[in-house]
Formats: C-alpha cells, sequence, structure tokens
C-alpha cells in the first residue's frame, strides 16, 4: 500500500517537519504541498537543506486536497476548520496538526483562541491524537487532532501516576522549557539570533493556550477536574521540550513504588522511555526521534513527585506525532516511518 | 583607601570572576592570588583572556593572607575553615565563597556536606552576605559567608511576599536553570560541548545541597521554618540563574499589590530591579552585571504566585556579591565597582 | 541479503555514528561493537540517545571480527595495522576510519603519524575511499582507508576545476572551520562548554595531518604534485566542515565555465549538490546526512577561485562515507542506508 | 573635564554599544540619544539590559547635535554626511561609525556605495580613525571616520609585515568569519535564531564593502596599491571577528623575525596583544573589551604567513574604536573608559 500525503501549511517548521518525516516513511508518497506565503516556489526555496531531495513546487490547498489520501494541516488556529470539513465530506484522513480540533468543551475552544466553532458536529466526531493513551480511539479515525508539544509532553509525565492515584489532582505544576522551533519560522525581536543567544526567559505566564488542553487530557484520565500552573519557558535551543512536573504524592507513595508504575504502564510503548533511576531525561537524547523519555524522582522531604519527560518539540511534540495517528488511521504498524535514532551528539 | 585584596583559588571560575571585577575596582588593588593547581604559573596562562592584564603568578594560600587587607576564597567545601580562623586571628577580612559558612545550624551543614565544623565559635561569628536582606549586619563584619547563586536567585525573588504574608510558607516550589559556569572549570563529559549543546536536563533532583540554605534565609525572614522543593537545571549557556518560584498566595491577594510590595522593598537596592507588567526577567539582560532582575505573575486560575527571577550565577551570584560585601565590610560605598552595565547583547 | 557489520572503537564519535546510521540500513545487520574503556558496558550507557534502541554491550576487538562480514574500525593511528592484517587473511571486508592506510607514500605516513607501516603490502592493496573520485577502485575491494573530514570537503571543492585545468596546482588555500564533534570524545579544557561557547580559533596551522591526504587527492587527479597551505578552525557548533578553497583562475576562465565542469562533474553523484549560484553552502544545510554541498565564486579583481564546501564531518566526513564505501565493497545500491533528509532546522 | 556625548541612531547595535562603554567612561556624560525608529520611547524599551540604567528617551539628530560636544553617528551609509556638516559648522566633534568618510578615494565610495559624496572638502578633511596606524592625524581632529570590523581585524594583522617588507603586497587573502552582531539588530530569515543556529556559512564572496577600504589601508602602509581576495563568514555566536590572513613570505623571512616584528611594532600599543609562540587568538579571549589579539604563523611548505587576529567587532570593531578616537580628538588619555576586561567566560 502506498499512501498519498499532502501537506498544508508546508512551509511553516511543522510542515517541513512532515516532509522530512515522510520522506522516510516507506509507504507514503509525498503527493502535494501548499503554502500561502510561498506558492509557486519549490520547497527547496525556503529549506535549502532539502534542496534536490524535494523540490515540489507549493501548491494551493485545493489541490493538496484532491491530490492525497491524507490531508495533514499545520495552519494557524481558525483555518483548519473548513478544510476539516471538506475532508470529511471527501471521506478523506485529515490531520491536523493545529489547535481546532484539540479542545472537546468548546467554549474553552471559543474561550482561549477567540475563535468560533463552526461545525460542531465535525468536533464531536474528531480524535485527540495521543495514541499512547487514545490508541483504540484513533485506529481507522479520519478526523486526528494532533495534540501540542507540551500538551504531549506534560500528559506523558503525569498520566500513569495519575491514574494509579499515586499523586493528588490538586496542584499540579508544569514548569516547562522549549526549543526556539516551537515560536515557528516567523521572525521575532526574541528570536533574533543575538537576543535569544545565551538568554532564557519565561513566557506567557499564567495564560498560555496549551494550559486547557493539558488539563484536559489529565481530566479524562483520572475522571475529575484538574487545574494545572503551568509556565512555558524559551531555551536558545533549536529542539525540544523538557517539562519538569510536580505533583503532592499520596501519602506512603515510594519511588520503587512510582518506577514500577510508569515502567509497567508504557511496556508495550516503542516511544516511550522510563528511564532506570540514575539516568536523566534529556532534550539531547530525543532530538530528531519520536520518543520521550520519563525520570522520575520524589522529593523526601517535601513529598511531592518530580517528574522529567523530554521530547522533541517538532517530532513527538508535532510531526512525527501526526505520522503515528496517520499510521493508527490507516492501519499500518504504528511506528512505520518513525524508527530513526536520535542522534547521540 | 586602597584595598589590598587577595584571592584564594583564583583559577576556579569564581577565583577568576573576582580577578575581573577586582581589576574594575577604584579602590582595590589586587595583591596575591593562589592556586594549588597552578601555583607558580601566571593566571594568563590559565585565563588567555587576561593576557597583558593580569599576568600575576600563582603562590601559596599563606602568600595570598600575609599580603592582603581582604582575602577572597573560592575553594571546595571544607577547605575555608582553617583560612578563616587564620584570617580571624590576624584581623583580616575573609569573604568565603564556599559553603563552609552559610548555614547556621552546624548539622546542617555536616549532614549536608560531609564535612565536621571544626570551629563553633568562627561560624557562630560569620555573617551571611545577602546584602538586600542583611545588610546591616554585613556592615564591618570581618567574616563573611557569600550565598551561592540559587540562593540569591530563589530568596530574591520570594522574600518580599513571604515577609508581607501575601505567600504561604508552604509548599514552594523553585524551579532553577543554571549556565554552565556554575559546574566550574573541571571537565565531565556533561560539560564537553557536544553532549551539552543543544540539551538540557535537571540534576541533583530533591538533594541540591542549596536547599537547607535557601530554607534558611526563608525562614529568617518569616520566623517560621520554610520547606521548598528545589530543582535545577544545567543550560547551555555559559552565564545565568533563572530561578522560577511559584507558591500559594494567601486569598484576596492581588498582583498589583504584589507588584507594590516587592517594588516598596526594593526601591533602594541598587541591584535589584523589579520589572514593571510587561518586561521579561531574562539571563540575557543581566549578564556580566551584579543585577538581578524579578517578574511577577498571578496564575489566577490556581491562585499561585509565579516569580522569576534572573541573575548572573558568576556576578550576583559569586563574585559581584562577594564584592559588594567587602564594599560593606570596609564601610565603601556599597556599588563601587560594581556599576558596569550588563551588555545589551 | 544480510550483511553482518560489526564496529571496532564503538564508543567513540565515529563509532556511535556508525550505530546510528547503519541502524537505518535495510541491509545490515550489527553483529557486535568493541571498544576497550567500556568494554562489558552497554552502548547506551555511554550514549544515553540510544537508550533502548541499541544496548548491546561492548566486547573485545576479537569478538567484532569473529562475528561480522563487514568490520568498521574508528581507532587511533597505528591500531589498525594488526587489525586490517586479521580480516585480510579472514577474507573480511574491513573499512578504516583511521589514518593507517590512507597515505599511499609510505614515508609520508611515517613522517606525519609518527607509526611505522608495518605491512607494505596491505598498504599497497588498500583503496582510497572517496567513492566520488575512485569509485571503480573501490567497488568489490575489502580493504578501504576512509578520508577524514577535512580530506573529504576540500578536494571535493577543487577537483573539478583542477581536473578540468581551470585553476593553477600553485598557491591553492584550504580555509576550513570543523564542528567540535571533529574532536573527538575525550574531554579538553578547550572543549570545555564554558571555553568553546561564543568562541573560535584556528589550531594546528601550517601542520595539520590532513594536509598530505588533500595533496594526494589533488596529486592524483591532476597528475602533478600539488602543495595546500592548510588552516582548520574550531567552531562552537557540533556538526559540519566548511571549507573555503582559493586558487589561481587560469585566464579567461569565467563563472559559467566553472558552474558548468561542477555541474557536469556531479551530475550522477547523489551525495554532492553543486548549488546555483545564488544559494549558499552552509553547515547547517547538511547536517546528520550524507549530502556535500559546493558553492562557486570567482573574485574578479583578484582573479580567484573561491569554492566553499559544507559537509557534516561525522556522515560524509567519517560514518556516512564509510557506509557508502561498504556498499560499494560489497555490491549494493551505493546510496542504501544514506537517503535520510537532512533536518531543515 | 566632561564631555557631553551624544549618540545618533543609538538604538542599532553599534549605538547600544556605545551607550555602555560610555557609561564607564569617567570623564563622560551622556548628554542625548536619537532614534528614528524608537523617537519617544527610553532605550531601555528597546534593550531591557538598560531598565534603570539608561532610561534615556530617543530624541531628534537635532536634539543630540545641539546638546553634545561630541556626537558619534550609527547610520546606514548615505545619511551621515549632513550631519557631519552641521557638526562641522557648529565646531562639535563628529565620529562617524558609517562608512561615509572611510573612503579617500571618492569615486571608490560612489562605487561600492552607490551613494553620492555631496561635500567632498569635508571627505579631504575627514581622518580614518584606526589609532594604531594613523594616531597622529587623529589627534584634535573634529571629522573621524571610524573604520568597519573586518577593516580593523586584517590591516592589524597584515600592517607590521607588509611594513617591514616580510610579505608580498600580491596575493594578500583575507578570510574572515563574524559574529552575528555584525549584521545588526534588524530581522532577516539567515539570523533567526534556528536558521543560524548549528550553521555556517561565507556571504557576499568578492564583493563586501569593507574590500577597498581594507586595501585603502594596506596601500597607505607600503605605498602601493594592494588587492585583497577578501572572504567573510557568518559565525553562531554574539561577538567576534576572527581574521585569517594569508600573504607570500619573502624569501627567507622566519618565524622569529616576523615575531619580533609584530612585537616591536606594537611594543606601545595597549590594545593589541601579540601573542607569543603557543597561544591561540580565539574570539573568546576579547569579548566585550577593546582588545585585539595576534597570532603567527608560517607554513614552511608554501612559505605563506598565516597571521590569525581577533578582536570583538562591536567594541574594538566599532564602539571601543570610536570611544578610543574620541579620546584622541579630545586630548584625553587614549584609554580612558577602555580598559575593561575581556570576561574569562
Amino acid at each position: 500500500m502506498t499512501v498519498k500525503a499532502g501537506i498544508i501549511g508546508a512551509t511553516g517548521y511543522a510542515g517541513a517537519e512532515l516532509v522530512r518525516i515522510l520522506s522516510g516513511h516507506p509507504q507514503v508518497q509525498l503527493a502535494a504541498v501548499s503554502s500561502v506565503s510561498f506558492q509557486g516556489k519549490p520547497l527547496s526555496a525556503v529549506y535549502p537543506a532539502y534542496y534536490g531531495l524535494c523540490d515540489m513546487v507549493c501548491g494551493t490547498q485545493e489541490e493538496v486536497v484532491q491530490k492525497s489520501d491524507a490531508v495533514f494541516a499545520a495552519l494557524p488556529h481558525g483555518l483548519s476548520q473548513p478544510l476539516a470539513k471538506e475532508c470529511h465530506d471527501a471521506g478523506k484522513v485529515f490531520i491536523d496538526l493545529g489547535a481546532d480540533f484539540r479542545l472537546e468543551r468548546l467554549d474553552e475552544y471559543e474561550h482561549w483562541y477567540g475563535v468560533k466553532a463552526v461545525y460542531p458536529d465535525l468536533h464531536a466526531e474528531a480524535v485527540y491524537g495521543l495514541p499512547e493513551f487514545f490508541r483504540e480511539q484513533i485506529r481507522g479515525k479520519k478526523l486526528i487532532a494532533n495534540p501540542g508539544c507540551y500538551t504531549t509532553a506534560v500528559p506523558l509525565a503525569l498520566v500513569p501516576a495519575l491514574k494509579a492515584g499515586l499523586i493528588s489532582n490538586d496542584g499540579i505544576i508544569a514548569d516547562c522549557k522549549s526549543g526556539v522551533t516551537g515560536a515557528g519560522r516567523k521572525m521575532t525581536q526574541d528570536t533574533h539570533y543575538p537576543e535569544l543567544n545565551e538568554g532564557m526567559h519565561a513566557y506567557k505566564v499564567g495564560g498560555h493556550r496549551h494550559t486547557p488542553e493539558i488539563e484536559q487530557t489529565l481530566r479524562r484520565v483520572c475522571g475529575e477536574e484538574v487545574t494545572v500552573t503551568f509556565t512555558p519557558h524559551l531555551l536558545p535551543v533549536n529542539r525540544g521540550i523538557l517539562a519538569t512536573c510536580y505533583a503532592h504524592l499520596t501519602p506512603g507513595t515510594t519511588l520503587e513504588q512510582l518506577q514500577k508504575v510508569y515502567e509497567e504502564f508504557y511496556k508495550n510503548e516503542f516511544f516511550v522511555r522510563v528511564l532506570p533511576q540514575g539516568m536523566r531525561a534529556d532534550i539531547h537524547h530525543v532530538r530528531y526521534s519520536n520518543f520521550c523519555e520519563i525520570e522520575l524522582h520524589i522529593d523526601p522531604r517535601t513529598q511531592m513527585l518530580v517528574a522529567v519527560s523530554a521530547l522533541d518539540n517538532m517530532v513527538k511534540g508535532a510531526a512525527g506525532q501526526a505520522v503515528q495517528n496517520m499510521n493508527l488511521s490507516l492501519g499500518l504498524p504504528e511506528k512505520t516511518g518513525l524508527t530513526m535514532f536520535p542522534p547521540a551528539f
């Protein structure tokens, strides 16, 4: 089987990363790419790393939908809705790397994004594509909301403990650090090299849009409302999310117990590495790969869980997970095209 | 007045930074430097940046004590005790950049550092050199324990709120990120360029030695025991501590109130910049300077204070603060030699 | 066909990169790895990025030779000679990433490396593995000397012009810049993060061991002695060689002519991208891939060719080229396992 | 004496660096700053590192001229000419960090910059502010053309040898590497963090505007026309120029001789460090300082001089040198305000 895949918004960072990953997928043929800003130009004019490898010319969204069996969209929020409708009506797989279909509560979507949900039925139909938690719902589904980067890293670090009742669902803190590609290709003074290099700061403290999405996943897992204090930071590295998560331990919980629960929870998950005690989760170790690694600690003096997860924001946090979802949707082995090693350096 | 200053352990990073800062101090003459590893070699053989500017040959500790009015020591823990005694007996100012005299509870010192406190009287006499909180005790004092980097950044971010009763002393979390110079000049595989570059990880989770020191400062301020969950991380930048601190707000506390309390608290502090709402604390903004900047937020959904402080771990977190303490000890204007701007890029 | 491949010196950087690349080769099974320093330990204990992916335990050289059809050796110079002999006698393919068999003139080898050539017959038999120039000699050969990084980048930039007589073989200058992985895994003060970060310097000016190897390739191509002024520099990036090469143009040579000669020369070379005018060779564009890109200029005022080539020192400059050579040796399609895209960021 | 200094174009990088350096000058009072883009805003709104230290509001050029004794201009080429005229007529010192008065041959200026020289008399009057070569002409002068960064680094590396006749004035090559601040504050895709980080490339090969300026300085020194092949590269570091310069040695020249000639030439130059054999010129060693260091080599096989110089492009290559020139112009000790150590890390 060869899948014809298309990318809408191919010249953004998530789109470009999709091109790279799909190029190594043995059952995918890249059928078409689109870009509003670079229509008519070859992709390699925007990303010279791809020169000679992917010189496909950027066309329109319509061309992508028409030529593809599976459509990936990496667009600013709001813009995926009509596309999802179109793909739905045409019976195509639609994987949205944007935020339009992630939140089940439409009022939350409209509140955090300032956009109206125009197809409530489609929202109800969409499945949230975090395979480690929602695999069975994703299989065979045609409308998949691909999670964001923070919203993958934080739940992966917390869910096993939360589900096992080893931590309280109250007072959770997620202190996250992101590489710069998370801010996208668009130039800003903050990401101008001399002003970011050798710097680090927090941003959108107490107000980042990934907050309700993180809470939604935790809520689904533990069956109760969960409120999270979430602080993202910008790091002077290209790739990676490091999520340092804090939660109050249920009295009597031991590190051995925690470690066992996580290992058991993820024992069949190819893309999640629960590190043994003594190893450290590091964004360096997962770059350019679809892996997420998790390191567990207890602060014995304060009885807090400190769980640290690391993943590549562009792969497990975006394009890689989208391909994982496509595989599930189409009934392909889940790790097809995603087994590349993270480089050692 | 010209102060003859000497540095013991001058070839470590804190020592080298002292050389740089003291070179710009109008009332200091660098009298002698010592190094165990590089005895007999000029300082510029270790730090070629100083070639032609400080080619002073590294001598012995004894020579430094003998030739200096003010002795700075930047040594591994345990080794400052006999030196402090010697300086005390000789009536010299002794400023310890190590940890030997920081903890008032000797059992804590012995527990966390695995070293015996051999001169309990000296410990009792030592003053903790965080001028923004203990200025009056430092003035004229001859034995000063210079705080560590994290232990400066975290209390500066929390004390005004804690003292004003705006946050609870329970459940405080300090998630800190440090530049690599904090790990010192000694090579490790972790700080070998290709393995740190493009990486980030937590270390010593739940067990870093700065924990009791942070708690001690907070305890002194609020008059009650305080326990802190403290997680340090290593950043791929040379300099800086970014401390993201979380605490439960006293019900009813507003951001305006917090902002006012901090501005009032630090209004006469030259080295502390309480940023107005809309500005972000960034390690980039304080590099190579003695400034600490603080940014305040409330997460309205969880009623947490999020206070972010940024300083240069080698300056306000080490050598600069040591010079600030020297000035206080000797009755010089506190900011003498410390007014250099942080570079804009 | 499945090739059993083994790596001697697997815990050095070139060895570790071979592990990564071979893991993506569809016809290779990694049979054994060895390491003197880490014998008995899993590879992932040295490179945590490989945790769960390659936990193979490091054994002895003997085990590697015994279990493998194709043996890769990444060892300090001198140490490959007995191994090559052993593989030769056992009829195995031996690909040496070290320098022992690169120089055809044994006196040059002994002069530059201070090591005796103990098997002159083996030296005579070895083929120099730069496929773009010596492909036919490599096919089916069992003893292959894999070129160094600089020695791949500089000839790729110069050979087409030299062979076509468009530049003089006299007065060639190669000013090269290398990423830090070229200096290996061994810690040095120079590669300690805070001392390399934000720095750049030249090293081994006028005396780097790659000089005779560069000259040998150029000499073979143009049939005359060539002497090159070669200056390597260390860059604060993980990967990449940028080679800026200067040569006197034959009078009357135009840029159009040069561009055409290079495009023609490399038209069937998958791994060499001759960039059209207006694109720039950048180490950023070839990272983690086996590609080399070349940018051509003429300085009209001085009538010099300025040819800039960029490649990844660990891939086309080491492990990737070694796999390319293995493919040629074994009669596999040359690009098998080497088609991965360089990431766009 | 207190000099009232003003900066036109204060929000560009060179302007901002002037603010930092002048803040440490004991005889300067910053009187006014201007900016077209940020008029009416405090400087610290653009450079938050200066918050609380320099919150001066950006005014107009007219205000700066009016309030200042010494006017620094850091403007795009062409725009300094009317300002220079105005300052000239008002009897003020005018130091131009732009290119308008650097080239003595007006046709070269007009050719390379595409701008007309509107005040030929002023051009004739302007002095080229490279104090190590033209100190006596600069003293007391009121119109000073401050050199560019490359044009300081390359002549400092070559002039002693050229003047002493130890190298040929023919066939000189300058391969230069610059930190990103050289490209200014203006955002470009090339200097967007993820696209520059881990990259390096050459730019404006064979056509950079600093070429005629380098040649002019060399020509003045040796009294003959000199043509230079000059290739600039962009480095992923904030600051620094590393200039690797190649020249044909006069037969018989030895390294000892060269070393002696350079040491003698620069023996009274505070800001130039001729490194002894065995030390390496590194941009890391001169950051944030006005020093330039020079390392000398001979390639014995090709009889080429390889001279490497390193300086901070924003200090000795721009703002620091401008202050050095101001000191000379006003009769202050030349190093006033410029003695800060480069940090060791």
